[in-house]
């Protein structure tokens, strides 16, 4: 899975656009791209960054083998041969600094940005944008169930229900990535070595005689891992009465039960019920799994009410990101070389919330050194020294020109880390473990006001006055352009 | 893509389950699994069934590597070395039918039914449902959006927002079988052979001085391909104009230009607004292509509004399904081996929609002889001959039983095609454009009202006389049991 060729894996009108600079020549001049979202998915106050290995390894691994090669010979543009010739040789030899895995993000900064040419930045966006996309959202989505369950067992259940294999593999592991404890994918397993964990189907009883049979022969036959499933015919009346029982017959052994799971009905209502007729036998030490089409907010509502469930197997919910599929990112060209200087550009449009941001541009952090809290992300120009040292910085909202606000002591932190310089690979990859450790710091950094599930605190995303007096002057540029 | 090692692409708990009946000495007893939905996504009619040629090379393949055996060897259920030796032997033995790629299928009818040893039929599940269910979603939103724009054309151009590669690329190829015309992604066309297209991104316009000499430099570079892309500054003042100037130069040099795309803003006025100026300009040959999170509601509405939109490129919502992300299949035992007899088998529980159909069923399609419209689906055990043989049939449905109706003079046809016999792929799988018309076809056999968009009239799924009687003898027999 992470050796596949993936030269094609990318929107043709790539391929289109880098013929046709060749054409004019103009395929080697620099561009710089920044990949950014406008909006922060389930109305949370944050978003977790993710992807970046898959971007990593694709991009190492990028080349265009024979096959594609002959593919795109037999295209309706007649591609050149020579064109084909320079698609053979490539190798990426950009620069792109990122975000780190796990890291908090927000609207509206760049999380990735790409300097190279025209043929390197613009081959590579389309699937950049796809695992960025895809693993950010389910790393988001996760990070929301996790708040709601913090000291609670997370299961990622969903791989029958992903969009097809790649969703449910890298899907387990953005989960991972944002607390959850384990996946029942046995290859997201392997390749990334998350914890995995399962229990039995309703098929599992249905093929015995009777449930209780079905629930010994499944201890005798695993004494260590038991968790019975106690709904395939009745939970109250059935399933937990014979679970008890075996949970007897395993204590006889020298074992014990290590958990129910509950798959349907009323989680709430059963899993109390199921406590106590645990408790009552003496069986305090089971443990309760409840799965059916959990997420965040049936978690925080069956808590409320008190349900006894110590461990949630979540699927479709999580995997799918089911309440919004997509998260929205884009990847806008902001610098542009044009008779050898670098120049920032801007796309202006009718909906004020696409107009992009020119210029090649940083993220710091600016964390409070009294309290080590994040105060705001600002967003500045290269150049800008100002708040890298530490000088009072003026935070003002364009706007709402009310929110203004000045720090002082305070530490800035750089967001975006090289990863590739020129075509090196100069990021050491973390393993998924210092990933997991290095979101729970980040989230440290943030008061809970903006990690809250409903209604958070807006996080501040300023930019720089000089950045946004770049946008206005483009702005009026073309304004006053098309007036003429 | 599609030769990857997807052994381990399932739950744990199914290799938990073959463990322990392997320990029982269970593992080899005959079972018959059927997949299939409860519910339509979208409110649809029909669903479009697809994954079937992915699901074939996966158990066509499915081999344990030496990698994969190693990983098992180091779970905590300390899986005996014997059983992974099982394992490295396995190879797929069982009989499987299916429906093909391309028929409509409705929810509770048996989609693909598995028949083997539990060893093969537990092992398959997770990747199968994987496969059935991501694509056959796909594949039934996309039937959607074709349904209210029958004779434009239509574009799949979702890569960036799909949920990973795979998604990408599967999801390409159940939009085609669909009805769509082309697609964006260039792995789905070197894989599969969709034909692939694209224009040009906001990027290229901005890479340049201005729009007028970004779009003439485009036309020389690809004179037979030029959509433009007008709508990176201003799409009537600026991007149109500039596209019939540029029009103009290829006319001049004996070229065309293809279309202009609209990206943003309204769609239906600024469609309607170049449609004139295009006419004025006397190139009524030019067409108009938008794009901009389209859905099958978004383009009904605008074409109800007059928009004179000739090709649709539709991302987002199409790729991810973002109105119901999801497609609920299940995969459940009907029949299980007791002492070398097959006997069927139930699953109860307290949702009454979730008591499974017990015994090995058939699907029959009932289609009138007179018109060759379907009638209903049939449901029944293998051995039942009414329905095949042309018989008087009364159809009646247990839950409304005032819906009865008799039929005379049909044909039925048998809707389960055997794919894999005892392990031997006896199926040829079609070629793409062969499923595409047999979509088609198959589409063709269906009144409207069955396939409109909102409110659709519910096709008839109707049991058996004899199917329905054992299911109601079976929840007996369960009741009694626990009544004593």
């Amino acid at each position: 899975m992470q050796t596949e060729h993936l030269a094609l894996h990318t929107d043709k009108y790539q391929i289109n656009m880098i013929y046709a600079h060749w054409i004019n020549g103009s395929h080697l001049r620099k561009t710089v791209f920044e990949a950014y979202f406008r909006k922060l998915p389930f109305g949370n106050g944050y978003a977790v960054f993710a992807g970046l290995e898959r971007i990593v390894n694709y991009i190492r691994d990028l080349r265009f083998t024979e096959e594609d090669l002959r593919f795109l010979a037999k295209q309706e543009e007649n591609y050149k041969p020579e064109f084909l010739e320079l698609l053979r040789n490539f190798r990426f030899r950009g620069t792109i600094h990122s975000f780190r895995e796990g890291d908090l993000c927000f609207p509206n900064e760049p999380l990735i940005r790409v300097e190279g040419s025209i043929l390197e930045t613009q081959l590579i966006e389309t699937a950049m944008l796809n695992f960025m996309n895809f693993q950010t959202l389910i790393a988001t989505k996760a990070s929301r169930i996790k708040r709601v369950a913090e000291h609670d067992v997370l299961l990622e259940f969903g791989t029958r229900r992903a969009q097809e294999a790649d969703a449910a593999v890298w899907g387990a592991r953005a989960a991972y990535i944002s607390g959850f404890d384990a996946t029942s994918n046995l290859l997201a397993g392997e390749i990334f070595g998350i914890p995995t964990k399962g229990t039995h189907a309703h098929s599992w009883v249905q093929i015995f005689g009777s449930e209780q049979e079905a629930f010994e022969i499944y201890a005798k036959a695993m004494p260590d891992h038991v968790s019975l499933l106690v709904d395939t015919f009745d939970t109250l009346e059935s399933g937990v009465p014979n679970a008890i029982r075996t949970a007897k017959l395993l204590e006889a052994r020298g074992k014990r039960l290590g958990s129910i799971r509950l798959d349907s009905g009323d989680l709430a209502y059963l899993s109390v019920q199921a406590r106590k007729m645990l408790d009552e036998a003496g069986l305090d030490y089971v443990k309760i799994v409840a799965s059916n089409d959990l997420d965040e907010n049936t978690i925080f509502n069956l808590k409320a009410q008190g349900a006894k469930i110590d461990t949630w197997g979540v699927g479709t919910q999580l995997i799918t990101a089911a309440d919004q599929p997509a998260l929205g990112g884009v990847y806008k060209l902001v610098e542009r070389e044009n008779n050898g200087v670098m120049e920032p550009t801007i796309k202006i449009s009718g909906n004020p919330e696409k107009v992009t941001s020119p210029g090649k541009k940083d993220v710091l952090r600016i964390v409070s050194k009294e309290n080590g809290k994040a105060i705001a992300d600002y967003v500045c120009l290269p150049h800008e020294e100002q708040a890298r040292d530490g000088g009072k910085l003026r935070l003002f909202d364009p706007v709402h020109p009310y929110l203004k606000k000045t720090v002082k002591d305070y530490e800035s932190v750089s967001m975006l880390q090289p990863i590739f310089v020129d075509g090196e690979l100069v990021y050491e990859l973390p393993d998924l473990q210092g990933i997991r450790e290095h979101h729970k710091a980040q989230l440290n950094m943030f008061w809970p006001e903006y990690l809250r599930k409903l209604n958070p605190e807006i996080y501040r995303v300023n930019q720089s006055q000089e950045a946004w007096e770049l946008k206005q002057k483009l702005i009026e540029q073309y304004m006053s352009q098309t007036e003429e």
